[in-house]
């Protein structure tokens, strides 16, 4: 089917889950945009693909599902509408959301390296911090209520396409998730401009999982103490704190580089 | 003085200067919004501040500039109408530029831990890279005629007041910078995709610059030529490569955490 008009009805939804949250999580779906996410998209995920003629003629991929009836045709100005971006590239999905459970991110086998995200608000930050630790080997991210939506556009695009492999959960009982966690054995060392030791003063190689607070408040108190820790990443000049997603990405990296180095010697 | 006009001349300038690079170079200023950044400021770097009423009211600093003729009172409108943002929090202020040198850069003492950015295009990275760069401990920043402008109202306020304290220079023979550094003694290390040795086996406690590229094309085949090692940051799962603040920020803090370690022994 070609879609050419901005007032189809289609056009309306997928323009209401690019920019609503609620309605997102009533339909379980998010939207992907362009072709080096779309190339992302785990086959099973898929639900419904737009894309401008040009780019359909050019995907293999994307005519097999233009086929099956996965994909619709639509004009520039359809995408444009339905889109977060300017310059949608020529293809946008609604895909299927996520239904990790925080027990199922417990229970992988292997040293558990978790974050904890606790009022983490700019969706840069957000997807960055999915994008370094898919890096590092983050076998699980946990987020307190307050943090950005995973599923907003612009996260997604951040995460260059992690989004899709990175076990995520999101939980409005932030305190119960760290106790869960700790329960399970797993070492908690919160990210702290106060915190009384130096980040790479630590051994991660064992189950640990990492506290990152909100970019101007950082962790609440009572985060803080439920931590095994607080880790200090020190800072020369006038520095007063780390954007949030360097700091996540310098404890992460020091993490894989301690159990690299750790398997060398074994 | 009370401008309360935005057709008043000066208001067009500031908007000027925080809308075009090219004018901000010929007037040799750059404009700083909102009183975190605001309190950051070398005093012998103001040139004029615009607050509104309110904030002069509760600022000493500020009271001291206007009664000294440095600082006008604005309407909130007219400060919008100055400013990069919706809310430009109650200051502005046009601030000199800096006029650092290669030479002077290369000829600080101590291990000299150098930046070279090459076409890095997002403002928010290249002021996340400030900003990481002075908690590191970096020594200077040197980028080439492609790299964002780093007077943009978005770099100055991702660097959190870093870009005040931080030298930096600007060259249009990038090729030649590297040539320089080489010639002062420091081992050019750059950050690639392929490189042939993971970044947290090679040594960095000597004088050392590492080289980062574009965010999407990485370095130019000439610059990685000229480095005396590539270097590459292991990523786990099917990450392609990490974001350019990251990636720069796990180079810098490897060195910081060897510097603090190597001071630690001796």
């Amino acid at each position: 089917m070609m879609i050419a008009s901005t007032a189809n009805k289609r056009v309306k939804e997928v323009a209401a889950l690019t920019k609503k949250a609620r309605y997102r999580n009533e339909e379980g779906v998010f939207v992907v945009e362009g072709p080096r996410m779309f190339a992302e998209i785990p086959a099973d995920r898929l639900v419904h693909v737009y894309a401008t003629e040009s780019f359909l003629k050019e995907n293999e991929t994307l005519r097999r599902a233009a086929a099956s009836g996965l994909a619709d045709t639509v004009t520039e100005e359809v995408l444009r509408a339905m889109s977060d971006t300017q310059t949608p590239q020529g293809v946008l999905a609604v895909v299927k959301q996520y239904r990790y459970s925080l027990a199922g991110i417990l229970k992988q086998r292997g040293a558990a390296m978790l974050l904890f995200l606790e009022g983490l608000q700019d969706p840069g930050n957000l997807g960055t911090i999915l994008r370094a630790g898919e890096g590092a080997g983050v076998t699980g991210i946990i987020m307190d209520g307050r943090t950005a939506d995973i599923y907003s556009p612009k996260v997604i695009r951040s995460t260059m396409g992690s989004v899709f492999r990175v076990p995520f959960v999101r939980t409005e009982d932030f305190a119960a998730a760290l106790t869960e966690a700790k329960k399970a054995g797993i070492r908690l060392a919160a990210a702290h401009l106060k915190g009384s030791v130096a980040y790479d003063t630590v051994d991660y190689t064992g189950p640990v999982g990492f506290l990152i607070g909100n970019e101007a408040a950082g962790l609440s108190g009572e985060a803080a103490e439920t931590a095994d820790m607080r880790v200090r990443i020190p800072m020369a000049g006038q520095v007063e704190s780390l954007n949030a997603s360097v700091a996540a990405s310098v404890l992460m990296y020091e993490a894989a580089r301690q159990r690299r180095h750790q398997a060398a010697r074994q």
